[in-house]
């Protein structure tokens, strides 16, 4: 046998986030440095009444402007295509530059287009929802839906920059702002215990329409401790799976109910309770310890099931899972409030954990 | 502002390139270190008629066949999307691994598909034509192809491995071997004088059905060449672009001709001769080296027009090459039999270029 080794080269690569109050009016001179030969802006038409003319000004130019519908049902093949002709109909060459501007469903989608389109497009996302700011917009993870499961098909995609205007915060509908709070709770859990204890004296008050006028300096901290793990994992492969604290118990109970009753954060707070439990089962935690999270957790409103979940529903949800393999799924759990790491767990203590927790 | 730079991790990747005559046979023991979950073989019906047997022997278990239409239309979103629904209806874990089993059409719509299918399956390629052999399962490029254009939606997806029987040659048709030939004199004339002389020799014997029974290395050699290329650029911003040699002026016959008259590497053996022409204009190439090129590249049959060309058809095309941009191209020019660099051209120099092979 004749073997060739063919090495790729392993590139640096970095990208700035920036984050300032304001940051909206000048978007065009934050992406000057890159030089786009045109540029794509991509929104939903919730965003777009609000936001669509600022960009616009401040971008300058002539920008080829697509808006989508607003919610889930945009990260569909269906609408991904029509993205494409658009994008690829307007003969644009490979310096162009696509602007996602909004939260998760149309990062997830321009970003996964950006990602095809001509074998990629350069991509900078203008997160618009908290939960977009402190999370879906680091990581470079795009995808659209499927009728077998959320996010089957994607591809991990980084931006070029990412630009956060703290103050689009102010609009946006209070279960937006708790389910983005649900991540922020998060990210402290996993990594920073200094940020669950500021959240003890905080939340109330970032869960109101100004929370975070004074304290941008949240939304660093959760990008910096995000960016930190997803550059020693850019694929998932180890660490950066701790992000997903929660979301295992989340994705089963958002799963078994079509993903119509609870918003993702407040999926993943019910979740990151049963998670809670699990820890102190598996991974030692202090049940002093687990208790002192599930109050914060708690202080996050999500809306009460008016009918029991069907178990058989939540474990077909479990085992479809992408992390899910051979009758286990890796699930994380917490040795300590801020210390974080991943345990393969049976489905049937999953589906168990889901039900503890919303009866 | 505040700014936070994310880092990503710099991975080195590498993965094997096994040439042997014989490997389909055994393709089981070579994917045995990937240990897949499960395997997805995807072929087409031609190749299915001839090797499928024999690749399900030879890989054991149980693999999920998927068998699309032969050809280039099979290079759609529709065809994309009914691989996709069957990968991921089959619960495919991220351990799974697609195997493209074909030529250049089942490799992009199998690897585009395994590039998109959970964010990323696992990819092995077994090329069985002679342009997939030496060049298209080397680099990563996958796509499918829009309207508006071939390729315009697509990732960059490296393979974990490639598997090479040269024996699959056998059933080739002729102008299926022509075609593929076309890009080993590429592959010469861009980088290694040495494989030109010796194709000089052995051209006709190598167009023949056994050609390749004697002349494994010279499989071996183009691998290896673009393998050395892809290196030092995976994402074509460099030096990669000289692999694109006769390819401007053969994209735009192709596209002029709605993909009907040529095969891909017809199509590049006439613009590899524009291309020796724009050498000597704009690379000092000297006119013998530029005559002797010409004389190795018409030795491969390439089927006449019956009537004359549009050329406005051929502007449109070249106007919306990927590469374009501007009012000019970056085509690429020899400055010696083996010495290949790239240089922005005319999109009016292309077009008549172009003309001037064909009439």
């Amino acid at each position: 046998v004749t073997e060739i080794e063919v090495r790729l080269p392993a590139a640096e690569r970095a990208y700035p986030i920036r984050i300032e109050a304001g940051l909206l009016d000048r978007l065009g001179e934050s992406i000057a440095p890159l030089a786009p030969s045109r540029i794509a802006l991509i929104t939903d038409r919730t965003v777009a009444a609000l936001y669509l003319p600022r960009a616009r000004a401040s971008l300058g130019g002539d920008p080829l402007e697509i808006v989508v519908p607003a919610g889930e049902e945009s990260k569909s093949a269906a609408q991904l295509h029509e993205v494409l002709d658009i994008l690829l109909g307007a003969n644009l060459d490979r310096d162009a530059l696509v602007v996602a501007l909004g939260g998760g469903v149309v990062g997830d989608l321009a970003g996964f287009a950006a990602a095809v389109a001509l074998r990629g497009l350069r991509l900078a996302i203008v997160p618009t929802t908290l939960l977009a700011q402190v999370d879906s917009s680091v990581g470079g993870k795009t995808a659209i839906n499927h009728p077998h499961g959320k996010n089957l098909i994607g591809a991990f995609h980084q931006p070029s920059i990412v630009l956060i205007d703290p103050t689009t915060l102010r609009t946006l509908p209070p279960r937006e702002r708790a389910s983005g709070l649900a991540e922020v709770v998060k990210t402290g859990l996993i990594r920073r215990r200094s940020l669950v204890e500021r959240l003890e004296s905080e939340i109330d008050r970032l869960l109101e329409p100004d929370g975070f006028a004074g304290a941008t300096d949240i939304l660093v901290d959760c990008c910096r401790i995000k960016a930190e793990v997803v550059r020693h994992d850019e694929r998932e492969s180890g660490l950066r799976r701790i992000l997903n604290f929660g979301h295992t118990f989340g994705h089963a109970l958002e799963a078994a109910t079509d993903y119509r009753h609870w918003r993702h954060g407040e999926a993943v707070a019910l979740g990151m309770r049963a998670a809670l439990d699990l820890s102190v089962e598996r991974a030692g935690l202090p049940p002093d310890e687990a208790a002192r999270g599930r109050a914060l957790i708690e202080r996050i409103p999500t809306p009460p099931l008016d009918r029991p979940l069907d178990p058989d529903r939540l474990r077909a949800a479990v085992a479809r899972d992408k992390k899910a393999a051979g009758g286990r799924i890796r699930a994380v759990v917490l040795e300590s409030l801020g210390k974080a790491r991943d345990e393969p767990v049976e489905i049937d203590r999953i589906v168990e954990g889901a039900l503890s927790i919303v009866g």
